[in-house]
């Protein structure tokens, strides 16, 4: 397969801003997308294990979304509602505690924010400061959890930190699990910062966590590490948070990324695949008594995407009325760990297999290595990217009901692709 | 009239968060929206003179914006698209560039943020530290300008800042065009205490301004004190930032509310009316020099929304290939204003007319009376918002192509309930 | 007479920080200090007209305090008793007591702090913000506070401020008294803003101002607008500070620069001049019901210096015993301002003499000439100094108790130098 | 020995601040105190454990010191002189060099800050940031450093922290030498953080390091980790700063604390016992290259404490030009570890004996306990404190040339009265 330089690429570069990113990886232009099939201009198709990293759990233009989202539209269903009622925001609520709170039992009030991630974790943020009434937020290394300045605050990632170009105060990152290796548990000294009056260390609003961390380098915490979490959260007064942005919405298998540790978080972020289509959608879970907002405290022009919310209660309806994705996730978890196991096994510049549930990657011996191995899979039609501090995790993030087929045939490539890398790097070192 | 309350609201009673606000004042459920009128569940209709808070300009879904969506969607164009290239990218790039930018001189590249325009304020605030190397930002009184953190340190509103939990540092915030009344001219202050090293004032990244500020209370500052303005942060070394979210997009006729004035700001920030229908985009428009970000410093899930980007393009081929709507948005600005002053004329609960374009309200004597005025109108079919530190003035954002006929019908009804909340406290005061 | 460069000058250059200052102006080595008068290594007399930043308003080596504190140390009397009882303790506080707060009307409890200025602010600020539960402190354009973190955050000089490398947060530079000329009442804008519920100022912990500003350059306040500041503070739940470190101790006539404007701040810190002999010594004066500190929640190695408690107490009873000292600096005040006023009147480098009491200066057209001047009178045998943003105000700062003989002598020193340094660039310019 | 209430204490009662803290554990007053005895206004003489917190190194006036100052005074030497040379300046530094920074190979500027401990760690924190243009600084759990703002940022004590009002940022606490057991390397845990650039832990201006945290609890970090912490400054590019404020001036054998661990700080901080007579004096030493200061970019009016400069060169000469304190440091040191672990080993409320050189303490299972040993201490003539988190710690700070006897009185004071409140305490649980 060739790829050419599409035509349209020159309004790119002479317009849009140096910021731009990815499409730098994927240099070409994309008309088409269905399932986990991407096109572009030339026609060329390309297997999508990137999946808008993680806002695409359910494959791009889902038929039955793009139909109800169609008849909504066509109707003139209300497209930008503030934060009114309308119809669609009604059938989104209902759907959401029918089949997905009640049957967790959860309590929590929704909070319609700002339609991004970033703007989730602030309402979030601001929430556990105002119930507690202190200042001080933990999160953990590696941490992603937005741009935006509160939100950047509680991310580990010193390039994005930088953009700040303010101080990021109010906040500590803690080590994760296993940060100091396997035999240091990093949740006891925690605890024992926290019990200390004299560590430096206020007693914090919150502890900001990610089951899995897919922006840090697909880092997967143990159940137990999670629930000591929770508990010294609790303990020292803290709200305990989930940011189930990225690994929440079936992506570990479970709904939320935090059932099988059977967690209660106390707020709850969510957007990326809420929507089910990958519209702009955030919410903020917010445990019934805590939620002493004032109207209007924090509010957003676009909370009340309409189209959003449309796409999301059919995502519930079509995916979340009984169990057959979370056993079909499990099912190609096992398959995917399985799969990356033996690439690891047969190749020296892996370094291992990372991550849970269908967040899987291979932590390669450098950054470097693992960009050459993207580009090579994306000249071979498979869109994928890396994760981590250095770029070092190339990482799965294919649609949960992506067909079994592709699953293996974007492995396949991904698979040559590091034999491929690997011997170009031997015979540079013996040339 | 009568709105009876609507079936489904339950749900939002019980399980939507404390945080909700307009839909206390509007306490019905809207099931369809077209133009200017937007309809409940029990098919009553009103006139919107609030206009999603100006991000419906061209009113609710524009036949042929919508007809551009479902052809979208029908072909399985791309959703959703990190910043990779898609062929609606590319025509949106291609429009924005031929009817907006290049006509007006501005060679600005397009930065796609998070589709909130806190989001894009954000980034403004972040590029304009990184550009200078300075830190401190200079905001006014009565600005306001997002609610996640960078954002709302930049704005004003006491009740919003209350909610950060957190201390808003390194912005100051300076008075705004007549603040201290007509015969204080703000601007030379603003220029004392910067030309001053001993003032406290340390000199500025940026200074960021709305034309209007819509939230603030439909303060419109002079062409005059906003070319000072601009001077001002050219003279002191720092970025001019213009936050057009609510004021531009034709709100006050020409496309950017800075026209008129004839200013060049270095950034300038959009969403609101951006995408034409309602649907959640933003951007940051950089100096062509100034475009400085590495790749991915600032970053956002949603900021390839490929649906916006095919209304945002079809919106601009609508109503920006002429000047037919901008003569439209000046023949409606000049009606409204006259029939403003006569109900100010005629009324003791008022204080004066205020705004510019089609951002026009009457401030009352009293957030209490405009309030009550509000309530009035919704009664009768009119939806209208107050604004202002207090709620003291009553705001009509209606859309810009409004029929005539709606609009004069909307200020009919406001103005008898001017009237009648005027009686009402008369018979009060009497008894 | 001719100053030789002592012989000792080397271990400073080679040894000392770059950071010193003074002693660049004044290029010798002092020996001996008695009065107003200091003398050199080599046998030169000078004129004290700094009196260490107004920290000798007594003159140099008091022979009475002297006489205490040599009678204290030879009776193995306490030297460092952290914030131990001791009897010099005691006295202190009973003379205090008895000579300057019982007198005034003042009920405030005394805080021994670490024994700077600077420290004496940080309590103060602490308290406010712990009093009041708010953060925000409002200071004035010009301020001069203190160089440790808390106190710099209040000081207006981006010189300093610079030097934190860190945002100074938390406080907002409000204009002084006739900051935007004779026309602006910056006391009502203050209000304007404090009332305005969205200026972007929040409510302040404290106003802290300075009567005379005297880094700042010897801006002198009007009673009206003090009154106005001390009236806006209490309506707006502030506490009222007066940092009276450089105009108190008798600097204006009364022992608080204060009293004549009839103010009651609920604190008022005090240093320099404190101990009488110049020793190190700050308090902070609280008023009595604000005083909830907890023990040791602010506390400091050397806040019981009992030398300067010894000192301190000679000096109360020897010049704040009766009003002898006042009316002698009223009558100094008057002679200084009437010869600066001649001198002003007949240069054409000069613009207008400024301050209040015993703190009076000339401003001249730039800081270079100001500095010229002082250096001119230095090679005279007058040590003098500058003060202001650019350093333009000539400041006389000598002891209250000068001898009247020395005084005219200082300013017939300084008024010829005027008058050669403006001779000098006439004929520069004419060249 | 009975102590009687004091007659003066009813001053202290009604017009000192309820801030004063130590007064409170001693209740008399004291009058007169010479070497380790100190003596009340009853006569009651008591052995001085506490040494102003280390700031009498030396004792209390010392016949040496005392002769000098007062000749000093009675020749009418310079007692304030701002910055200005003077002849005891000269000769502080000339002595300084000689007999402390040559003889270690130190080529360090000596600046002179406000005379208070919390200054001097202000300044190095400035200048830290000014050097490295960085922000962040990484100081200890249960380390103390000052009560002004920035130096309390630095300090991990929550009660002190509290104080402050404001958030104190800018600053990571790491966790000390054996803060988590003896098995956890906490150098190695930091290096890890510093080395990626995902942690959250942004490279700092310096790190700040205590090697005996007086304050926090006489915790004594290894040479070995010391030299690992100094190594991570450097490979990160910070400033690895020595406070030595309180164990400094001899206080564990060597002049300065470091000199065991052979460690060349960037930066040094003194002050407590650097005037030798406990007068208020600090410095902060820099390595030359670092002496990047701008004149006055830091200063402070008691900067220039000439009577301090008499006695600190006094003191240089009488203790520094030989080994012989350093020797006498390290036998009572080696007595004092003796005695205490007697102590600990046959008592149960004692856990173990801390400290390093003549910082010695045992920690008590409570804080509770230790206060009243220490209560029961001064009813027996003996003045001694806590510190540490919770007060548990009784620690000893006597003077460096306490003589023997009254060494081995004072620790027969503290030994009886450990073993009556273990008795008390037994007798109270059998009751």
């Amino acid at each position: 397969m060739s790829v050419t330089t599409p035509t349209t690429s020159s309004i790119f570069e002479t317009r849009e801003s140096a910021v731009r990113s990815y499409c730098r990886a994927f240099p070409t232009t994309f008309v088409k997308a269905v399932g986990s099939t991407m096109t572009d201009a030339d026609g060329n198709e390309y297997i999508d294990f990137l999946a808008g990293c993680s806002s695409l759990n359910y494959g791009h233009n889902h038929p039955a979304m793009k139909e109800a989202l169609i008849e909504h539209i066509n109707s003139d269903g209300v497209t930008h509602g503030l934060d009114m009622h309308t119809d669609a925001k009604a059938e989104f609520l209902e759907t959401f505690e029918k089949l997905i709170l009640k049957p967790r039992g959860l309590n929590h009030r929704v909070m319609f924010t700002g339609p991004t991630g970033a703007n989730a974790v602030e309402a979030a943020l601001k929430l556990a400061r105002k119930v507690t009434g202190r200042t001080g937020i933990i999160s953990f290394t590696n941490g992603f959890h937005g741009m935006t300045l509160g939100a950047l605050a509680v991310t580990g990632n010193q390039g994005k930190r930088d953009g700040a170009g303010v101080a990021l105060s109010d906040v500590s990152h803690a080590p994760y699990d296993e940060y100091f290796g396997e035999n240091v548990d990093t949740a006891d000294q925690l605890d024992i910062s926290l019990s200390d009056s004299s560590s430096g260390l206020d007693a914090p609003a919150a502890i900001v966590v990610e089951t899995v961390q897919g922006e840090g380098g697909l880092n997967a915490a143990s159940a137990e590490w999670l629930q000591k979490i929770e508990k010294i959260a609790r303990k020292h007064g803290a709200l305990f948070i989930v940011d189930d942005i990225q690994a929440g919405c079936g992506r570990t298998g479970a709904f939320f990324s935090f059932e099988d540790a059977g967690l209660k978080p106390d707020i709850i972020t969510m957007a990326k695949s809420l929507s089910g289509m990958g519209l702009p959608f955030a919410l903020t879970l917010i445990r019934e008594d805590l939620d002493i907002w004032k109207p209007g405290e924090h509010n957003g022009t676009f909370r009340g995407n309409n189209h959003a919310f449309v796409t999301a209660r059919k995502a519930f309806e079509l995916f979340w009325s009984d169990d057959t994705l979370e056993k079909e996730v499990r099912a190609k978890s096992d398959y995917m760990k399985s799969r990356l196991s033996e690439i690891v096994a047969s190749s020296r510049i892996t370094k291992r297999v990372k991550g849970r549930g269908m967040m899987r990657g291979i932590e390669m011996t450098s950054g470097e290595l693992a960009s050459d191995i993207c580009a090579d899979c994306f000249d071979n039609g498979l869109i994928i990217e890396t994760s981590g501090a250095q770029g070092e995790v190339v990482k799965i993030l294919c649609a949960l009901n992506i067909p079994q087929a592709q699953l293996e045939k974007g492995i396949d490539i991904l698979s040559r692709a590091v034999a491929k890398i690997e011997a170009n790097q031997s015979s540079r070192a013996a040339a």
